[in-house]
C-alpha cells in the first residue's frame, strides 16, 4: 500500500517535470513522456513528435543542464525521438524559450569550455581536427562530389544541391570580381573546391590554407589530378601565419572557427596580404546579436566554434578602414542545404554506423536536424560579406552584373558540369 | 633697413607656416599664398589649384583650427580657390591627413557643437529647420524636378539624376518588397517623392513623419495635387512619435540626424510600428570606422549630424533581433549624385545669391565640393540596409528580381517620366 503511494507520487512528480520541461522549452507540439510510465503534453494541435525518456537519471540531467545533456541522451539512446525530429527542433528554436547559459550547470558548462576548446595556433589544429579529420569517406557519403562543407546558393528552389554549390563557388568569384592573372590568398580551404574553381574558371592563381590534414592531402590530389598544380598552392598552415602580398583575400566557411577574441588579428592578416587596394569576402554563419553557439554543438561537434554577430565582425574591418561593400544573409539556402545534407545522410545512416557506430549516427543527426531548424527559425544567420580596401580602385558601379548569365559563363557551366 | 629685415623675417614665417600647412593635409598638389606675399607649394606635379589667404589673422586661425577655420574663411572670402575645387579637396580626402579634433581649439569646438546641437526633440527641430527650411525655391533650382536630396541610383553612369532618383526611388520599394494594400511608415519623408511613388506605383498606403515644416507643407500640396490625400499621410512630427502598426519602416536620409546617442531609441520605434513580423529599409551615410562629422559641416550645414559606422548602427537592431537582409554600399552613386548637383548649383549660383548672398553661395559650394571628394575617395560610405523582423516571412529567395525589369515597371517607367 505504502509502496503503491510512493509509486503514484514518483510518477505525479515525473510528471510535473515533463511538463515543466515542454514550459522552459516553449511548449512545442511534442508528447514527452517516461519509457512505460507518465506522460505530458502541453500542446492541443497537431503533434510533430513523440519523445520517450529512458530513466529518472536522464529526466534529473535534463533538468540540470538541458543544452547539453539533451543531445548526449539522445546519442546514448536514452532519449529517442519518432516523428519529425526537425519540425520539433524547429518549434524549440522559434519559441526562443532556450536560453543558453542560465543556471549554474549551465554556466559552468560554458565556462569549462571557453577553457578547454581555446582558439591558439595549437588549441585551434586540435579543434579542428576533431571535426574534419575523422574520414574524407564519411564526408563524400553525403556531399556534394565536390566535397563543398559551407551554405550553397539556390539559384531557384528546386536546383540540385550539386548545381547549388557550383553556383555558390560562382556567386563567390564573380562578388569578389576576380581578374585572369590575379593572386588570391584563400584561408579556410575545406577539400579545395572553391579554390580550384577560382583557378580553373577565371585563371587566377591561389594560394589556399587550412590547419586539416585529411583535407589538404585530398585537395592536393585533387590539383594534380586536375593539372591545376602550377595555380593552386595548398599550404597545411594556420590562417595566423599567411604572409604575402595578394589581390583578394576569400575565406568560406572559417570565420566560425577562429574564435571570437582572434577577430582583430585576422583583420591584420587580411590586411597585410591585400593592403589598402585590395579586396575580398567573408562568407560565414553568423547571428542578429551576439549570442554563444550551443555548448552541445560546441562540445561534440564544433569545439572552439563561435558564429558572430555582424557587429563584432566589424572588428575586422574598422582599424584598417576597408569598407563593406555588400552583405548578403543567406540563410534560407543553408537551411535548404541542410535538408539535402541530412537526406544524403539518412539514406547512408547504415554505411556511417558500420564506419563508426549507432550513437555517431544519433550524434550527427541530431546536429543535423538541428541545424536545418535554426537556419529555418532565423536563430542563425548565413552571411557574405565583400569588403574593399580604403584605396581599392575595383568597385563594381552596382550589383546587376552578378545576375547577368553571360554566354561564356554559361559555356563554362556546360564545360564544368559534362 | 630693420624694417625690411622684419618683413623678410616675416615672409620667411609666412612660408614656412604655408609649407606646415600643406603638409599637414597631406601635400595636395596646389600652390598656397599669402595675398601678394610668399608662397608655397610642397608638390612637383600638375598643380589643380591655387589657395590665397587675404592676411595674417586668417593664417593664424588656420594653423590654430583648419576644420571650421578654412570653410569659414573660404565662405567670407579671407581664402580664395581658383582652379579645380573638388580635385583639391579629393586630394586632402585621400591623404587622410585631416584628424578631426586634434589639438586644443578643435577639441573645445568639437565639445561645443556636442552641447550646442542636442538631438532632443525640441533641439532636433531646431537642427533640421537650419537646413530645409530655408526656401523651396531654393532647393528646386538645382535639385532633380522631383526635389529627392538623397544618394540617387545611377543604372549606369551616364543616366540622368532624373531617371536616377526615380531609379532610387523603385530600387528602395523593390527591396522592401511592396505589396499593394500594405501600410508603410516613412520616418524623415523630405518633400515626399518616396512616399508618393510608393503609394503610386505600389498602391500601398503611407504615413509619412518630418519635422521640417516646409517640406511637409510642400509634400501635403503634391499629395493633394495628384489625388494620392487618401492613400499618403504626410505628418509634422518627430520620428519619436510615430506609433501605429505597419507592415514596412523606411527611412532615407534620417539616421544622419538622428544622432548617435538615439540610436537605441530609434530601433525601439521601427519595432513597436513594425514588431517581429515587419520589414525595412535604412538609407544612411556611413563610415567604416565610427568618427565625428566635420566640425564646419556640423556647423554651418548639418547641426546635430553624425554618419555612423555600420556597427554603431546594429544598435538599432540587435535588441530586437531584427535579421540584417541586405546591405548595399552605394558611395559612387553619391559622389555622381553630387557632381549634378554641384553643376546645377553652379549654374543658378547667380540666382542662389541673390536669394541669400556670396557668402551663402561659398559656403554651399565648399558643402557639395567637399561632399563629392569625400563620397570618391570613400572618406565616407552609402549605405541601404534591408533589415526584417524575427518572424518576417517575406524574405527574398535571391536579390535576382531587383535586376530583372518586368513589363510592367517599364511601363511605369514611361507613365512616370511621360
Amino acid at each position: 500500500m505504502e509502496f503503491q503511494r510512493l509509486t503514484r507520487m514518483f510518477a505525479s512528480l515525473e510528471r510535473s517535470v515533463l511538463r515543466r520541461i515542454l514550459e522552459s522549452a516553449g511548449n512545442p507540439p511534442v508528447r514527452i513522456a517516461m519509457a512505460g510510465g507518465p506522460e505530458a503534453c502541453s500542446h492541443s494541435g497537431e503533434l510533430v513528435a513523440e519523445i520517450v525518456i529512458s530513466d529518472w537519471r536522464t529526466l534529473a540531467k535534463l533538468v540540470l543542464n538541458p543544452d547539453i545533456n539533451f543531445g548526449e541522451a539522445y546519442a546514448d539512446g536514452r532519449i529517442t525521438i519518432s516523428g519529425d525530429m526537425v519540425a520539433f527542433l524547429e518549434a524549440i528554436a522559434r519559441s526562443r524559450a532556450v536560453r543558453v547559459g542560465s543556471g549554474l550547470y549551465p554556466w559552468l558548462a560554458e565556462r569549462w569550455l571557453n577553457l578547454t576548446q581555446v582558439n591558439s595556433r595549437r588549441g585551434s589544429r586540435h579543434n579542428i581536427h576533431h571535426h574534419y579529420d575523422i574520414s574524407n569517406e564519411f564526408y563524400q557519403l553525403w556531399l556534394d562530389p565536390q566535397l563543398v562543407y559551407t551554405c550553397a546558393y539556390f539559384p531557384t528552389r528546386t536546383s540540385s544541391l550539386e548545381d547549388a554549390q557550383y553556383a555558390k563557388l560562382d556567386h563567390v568569384c564573380r562578388k569578389v570580381r576576380l581578374q585572369p592573372g590575379e593572386r588570391v590568398v584563400e584561408a579556410g580551404c575545406g577539400w579545395g573546391a572553391l579554390a580550384l574553381h577560382m583557378a580553373r574558371q577565371y585563371g587566377v592563381k591561389v594560394k589556399a590554407f587550412n590547419i586539416s590534414h585529411e583535407q589538404i592531402a585530398y585537395a592536393r590530389w585533387r590539383a594534380h589530378h586536375e593539372g591545376l598544380e602550377n595555380r593552386v598552392e595548398f599550404i597545411e598552415d594556420d590562417y595566423r601565419n599567411i604572409h604575402g602580398s595578394f589581390d583578394v583575400f576569400v575565406s568560406v566557411g572559417m570565420v566560425e572557427h577562429v574564435g571570437r577574441s582572434n577577430y582583430r588579428k585576422l583583420g591584420k592578416v587580411i590586411h597585410r596580404t591585400i593592403g589598402d587596394t585590395g579586396r575580398g569576402l567573408l562568407h560565414f554563419i553568423g547571428r542578429n546579436r551576439p549570442w554563444p553557439l550551443s555548448p552541445w554543438i560546441r562540445k561534440h561537434i564544433f569545439p572552439g566554434g563561435y558564429t558572430p554577430a555582424l557587429r563584432e565582425v566589424m572588428e575586422m574591418f574598422e582599424p584598417w578602414n576597408f569598407a563593406v561593400v555588400d552583405v548578403e544573409n543567406l540563410r534560407l539556402h543553408y537551411a535548404r542545404t541542410l535538408e539535402h545534407w541530412l537526406d544524403r545522410f539518412e539514406n547512408s545512416a547504415d554505411e556511417v554506423s558500420r564506419m563508426f557506430d549507432a550513437k555517431f549516427v544519433r550524434t550527427w543527426r541530431l546536429y543535423l536536424a538541428g541545424s536545418v531548424a535554426a537556419f529555418r527559425s532565423g536563430n542563425m544567420q548565413l552571411f557574405q560579406v565583400v569588403f574593399a580596401g580604403s584605396q581599392c580602385q575595383s568597385l563594381p558601379w552596382t550589383r546587376a552584373y552578378l545576375y547577368q548569365a553571360t554566354r561564356e559563363q554559361d559555356q563554362q557551366w556546360t564545360h564544368a558540369t559534362s
